[in-house]
């Protein structure tokens, strides 16, 4: 068998291995839901729609981790420990979802906007957008205690004191603060010093992104399978630039990506007010006036399709897409550059080579 | 020492005990967090501040739940669990604020409130509410996480496999049902039978309340020290029925309490549109048009005086208020006649009759 084809059957027999224990998981606790009362059901049917399907991209991440240290390839653990982050992501897009306002994931409506379409439906009292969300909420905190309860699963090797324990407390503490800095930015972000907005969407996309689906998945991996701290700080020195690179090309294609592929609005993160690199570069290298115009129409959720052209053209001219394709391109060429140093196999290195080309030249 | 002062002086041990190392806790998070961004301090403050005072009921329960299986007074191990459960409870206010849109929380702002006003005070942009809200979610999520990683500490008391971590497990899942059947009780209510509203109602108060503030913290107290299945479950032929009661009483003082006492505005919960077994013995015994104005009118906030007076005579007038009376006293009876049954020395024995006792004959 060659590599590229022992890679393509070991990362199938893992995720077939992921999906299956996911969906023995929500089975148990519909089981158990189903003890309180029947309509608690559309709760685990709202986790179960979401992790089926989706990229498993931290828990490929996860898995080549584990791989790259020297873990066996049929492993349950590894196989739970994948499980707990496409939990722990599904609860993070739910509470996500709600508060950007999205109401589609995945071509189909986000939990708070199902919820609301059952009230609908069924014609209930008061309202559907307060019962959507409520239920959202709910929903995003069962699917938290899930992923917890899943990670512990693993057993000895995640318990209280390990590194693995470790890194996934940070995870998920870090990526809490860094969506809170997210939130923090769209709203004191047209108040505070311009100056400082490119580093401040660079400690965003760090925290928010970069740490949480590149870095702390592939860590985790490694420590499961008992990785010495000098690997793990090798992973972080490609993960790190690759996680940004991948959240800065997001960017871009939140601006100037092609909706049939992106599968989003044009210019939906104009219109939510996302204060990225991007936008950072053009309110500090735009003429003023251009720059006061973006600062203060960013958030508008009324922003037509003439804004967003007037937004991308000033974002062109003035050379903020330049600059952030010239800092994707360093954080690309660092992250290669890590990753031909990793003293790993050549199954486990191709496939994380696989993984960053994917990340960094994707289109959607 | 009398075993009164005994209990007083193990409780007040065992409060300090849980109180310090919430703070150490809270204090470690907090130089972590400083590593993202000086930002992010409002998220741990608005924990630390709601883990601060409040009664602690939950972690007492698994205090006597553990001393009464044989566990130590001065263990490690049942203060991890108490503040494991504190912040479990802190987590849950947070969101459950946000979803009863509630804007006081022991007679200050609640916490998306406190980010509203953070947000006004600063000046920034777009809207203060739904600021607020995105970022109460962010904190109950993390604090939820600080529960769990809190939790973990334990060690292999409350490993995977073990009766501690089913019990916390089932916990978390049922009161997140629970809260979830209330919110659905509140717009599907008006639309479905009157005649099964008690049953729909008790069973939200049992998971809801009675199972996650009472049956769970005893039991998980008992399992920590290693009770054997029959402790277990003569701890939940006392604790269940006791809750039940427990709010049972709340539903009463949520529609007669006295503001001065509760701390919440006189019919808080009509406004909110709570659909409590005591409402549902109005709706089955008034007379129609007394059941129909009841129903039609709960859940509207600008319920006044008149209305709140209005329904408060009719739930008297019609018995509910009796029904639900000697719905208190039956299921307070069951619960100390079971108490009386527990195989437990004096001290823990007497220590959980007096916190019986402060949870049936409350006030506020």
């Amino acid at each position: 068998m060659t590599a590229t084809s022992r890679i393509a059957s070991e990362q199938m027999l893992f995720i077939d291995g992921v999906s299956g224990k996911l969906g023995g998981f929500l089975a148990d606790q519909r089981d158990m839901m189903a003890t309180v009362s029947p309509d608690v059901e559309p709760l685990i049917g709202s986790i179960s729609n979401l992790v089926t399907g989706g990229k498993r991209l931290r828990a490929l991440m996860c898995y080549w981790g584990w791989r790259g240290a020297g873990g066996v390839a049929d492993d349950e653990d590894i196989v739970t420990a994948g499980c707990a982050l496409e939990l722990f992501q599904a609860a993070a897009l739910i509470h996500d979802d709600i508060i950007d306002r999205s109401d589609t994931r995945r071509g189909g409506p986000s939990v708070h906007k199902r919820f609301s379409q059952l009230h609908e439906l069924n014609g209930w009292a008061l309202d559907s957008g307060r019962f959507g969300d409520a239920a959202a909420i709910l929903t995003g905190d069962l699917c938290l205690s899930f992923s917890e309860e899943s990670f512990t699963e693993i057993g000895p090797r995640a318990a209280s004191g390990s590194t693995a324990r470790r890194i996934f407390n940070v995870m998920r503490a870090e990526v809490m603060a860094g969506q809170y800095l997210d939130i923090l930015e769209e709203v004191a972000g047209p108040v505070r010093d311009r100056a400082g907005s490119v580093d401040r969407a660079k400690s965003i996309i760090r925290y928010k992104s970069a740490k949480y689906s590149m870095e702390h998945p592939l860590a985790l991996g490694g420590a499961l399978a008992g990785a010495p701290a000098d690997l793990l700080e090798a992973y972080s020195e490609f993960s790190l630039p690759l996680g940004e690179a991948f959240q800065l090309r997001d960017d871009v294609l939140g601006v100037f990506g092609d909706p049939e592929t992106t599968g989003k609005p044009a210019g939906d993160d104009l219109r939510e007010g996302k204060r990225t690199v991007l936008v950072g570069f053009a309110i500090n290298q735009a003429v003023a006036a251009e720059a006061d115009y973006v600062d203060r129409i960013l958030g508008n959720p009324d922003l037509g399709p003439d804004d967003v052209a007037s937004i991308r053209s000033i974002i062109v001219q003035c050379g903020a897409l330049d600059a952030t394709e010239s800092l994707i391109a360093d954080l690309s060429n660092k992250a290669f550059e890590a990753l031909e140093r990793l003293p790993l196999q050549e199954v486990p290195l191709m496939a994380l080579r696989q993984l960053a080309e994917a990340a960094v030249s994707r289109a959607s």
